[in-house]
């Protein structure tokens, strides 16, 4: 079988998760469901798959320093620095151009680096899944079951598939419906939420970067021979800057026929927001989601986060309370998924 | 004119302002109300009518270094300090003693430290209009017009002052009522709220201790010769610590006829609580009432006070919201006036 490369994708800023997360430590780099960060826990969660020589880690040229440091077992050629932001698909293209010069017949594992995993077993035999089923297709992409009509998620239309096998058709990716299609989708049993895992023969990617997003391409095919030298800094930054700024989702995905689904057997959710913690993390019997020092009296349903500090609540419900760095956040439940209106209104110091 | 003396009640634990305040630091010493605390202000507010040298603070032992700290301009022998806490009536009768060794035919105004009076000029008037009208009084007490049903002030049933006459001559004293005992007593325009401060000829307060007090006046008469002289610390300790716990309300002012009641000119709170503190300060037009660095958005009838920290809101209403020595308070404003039950639940090392 050919060999597996894991990408994992750890960009991101830092809005959503304000006050914890900043420009200088976004989502993937805090330790939001334990002591270790999300990209942490990505990493161990596919070691067992994965050789750590064959795990990438895609970042901003900003995170490499906090990265380094939180993941001092990955090899420091392993780790993939982006000049700057250039969205998915220069970010994936970038790494399947890493992948070729190690292994032109390798596949890519695509992984993001900040979504929540309820059973790391459960989600190696999806991926081994995921893996057996490639051979003949354009490319695997892993969908979740919906459990309720999410708008904040793409879906992805799909028909059952053969017997005996595990792998749904895809007909289409759907972007974010609205609430009734999104009830729609939930009650058809056709549709998945799009979970932004993907598996692919690296060769059949490069092929269909090739095929889609020719402009991108032809940046890459300069990246290509700039791959692993020295001093080539500028000229790679040069050229990435130049790549369009697009979704792999909206570049290749959306775009590839032949692609194939299999279902998530593990919870996941991709923790867009402080609200979404309660599903990652156990809400105790009167409902509140609790990480760090905190007493809670006749409160309920809340969702507290706190880091350095003690937070005492009393008589109060469905609020998001968070602490960190010097900042206390007080937010309705309701408004955590607008957290960034919140942020922009922060003078540039309390950011 | 008898010489005046104020004698300032700096007492009280550090329950109902938690976090801000603590045994250590309780509400007289903490700045509730702006940069100052409400013992500072309290004696700048009466400084214009009684000089310093005759402004007597009244504290535990515990908090004399912060007392003397915060009010360096006060006499050291004005500081007079309680070996342990054993009420106001005791508190009072102490001061009776400390004031007839200065000048037996002074008068004593008695002022707790940690009231809002929003009009320094009005209140000063309103208390030379008490100081007009005790000759031929046993005492004057200063009351409140109620502005709404409050169960948690004692009232105080007056009549209609004579014609010409600033003095409404004392009924009786009524303890915390019920909420319709409250509607009536407001409606009525015959009760005023108890604002615990009270006006005195010393001499007549020591015989009123002789007949009301005769336990805790025979405690004073063994300190009487002790007050002023040195080395007699443990001997005052020990009598002071056996007299009964008793306020002084209830030990003398609902027992003493021939009270006269000066109507306050001035707006007045105790700020009980966390949630009082909107009463003391004004209100945006959101109806926040914020203190220290903050940002609101969405956000209404909040209360809000940060000591170090950056507090910001999204989409919250009517909580209160404390950010002070490494604690986090976020309570229902309904709730602030339980805070003790909270502060109770805390872990011995989080109070």
């Amino acid at each position: 079988m050919p060999e597996i490369y894991a990408v994992i994708m750890a960009g991101g800023r830092g809005e959503r998760f304000w006050p914890l997360s900043t420009p200088e430590l976004p989502k993937p780099f805090i330790p939001l469901l334990g002591s270790s960060s999300l990209l942490q826990e990505t990493v161990s969660r596919i070691q067992p798959m994965v050789p750590l020589n064959r795990v990438l880690i895609s970042i901003g040229a900003d995170h490499y320093n906090v990265a380094r440091r939180q993941l001092p077992q990955v090899p420091s050629h392993n780790f993939i620095v982006e000049p700057m932001g250039r969205d998915t698909a220069a970010c994936i293209g970038f790494c399947a151009l890493h992948i070729e010069k190690r292994n032109p017949e390798g596949m890519m594992l695509a992984l993001p680096a900040d979504h929540y995993v309820g059973d790391a077993s459960a989600y190696l035999k999806t991926l081994q899944l995921g893996i057996e089923n490639l051979e003949g297709a354009s490319g695997v992409v892993f969908g979740i079951f919906p459990t309720r009509p999410e708008t904040g998620y793409g879906y992805i239309l799909t028909k059952k598939p053969a017997r005996g096998s595990d792998a749904w058709p895809v007909i289409r990716f759907i972007e974010k419906p609205n609430a009734s299609k999104a009830k729609e989708y939930l009650e058809s049993g056709d549709y998945f939420w799009n979970s932004g895992m993907f598996l692919w023969s690296n060769q059949t990617l490069l092929e269909l970067f090739q095929t889609h997003m020719p402009e991108t391409y032809s940046g890459m095919a300069k990246l290509r021979p700039l791959i692993g030298t020295q001093g080539s800094d500028t000229e790679i930054s040069r050229i990435f800057g130049a790549l369009p700024r697009i979704s792999i989702d909206y570049g290749i995905v959306e775009k590839t026929s032949g692609l194939r689904l299999i279902p998530a057997q593990f919870a996941w959710d991709d923790i867009g927001n402080w609200a979404s913690l309660e599903r990652a993390l156990s809400p105790d019997a009167s409902g509140n989601t609790i990480q760090g020092s905190c007493t809670l009296l006749e409160s309920n349903d809340c969702i507290i986060y706190s880091r350095d500090r003690t937070i005492a609540t009393f008589g109060v419900s469905n609020l998001v309370i968070v602490e960190a760095y010097g900042k206390v956040l007080v937010c309705s439940k309701d408004r955590a998924a607008d957290l960034k209106k919140l942020v922009s209104a922060l003078e540039p110091n309390e950011g």
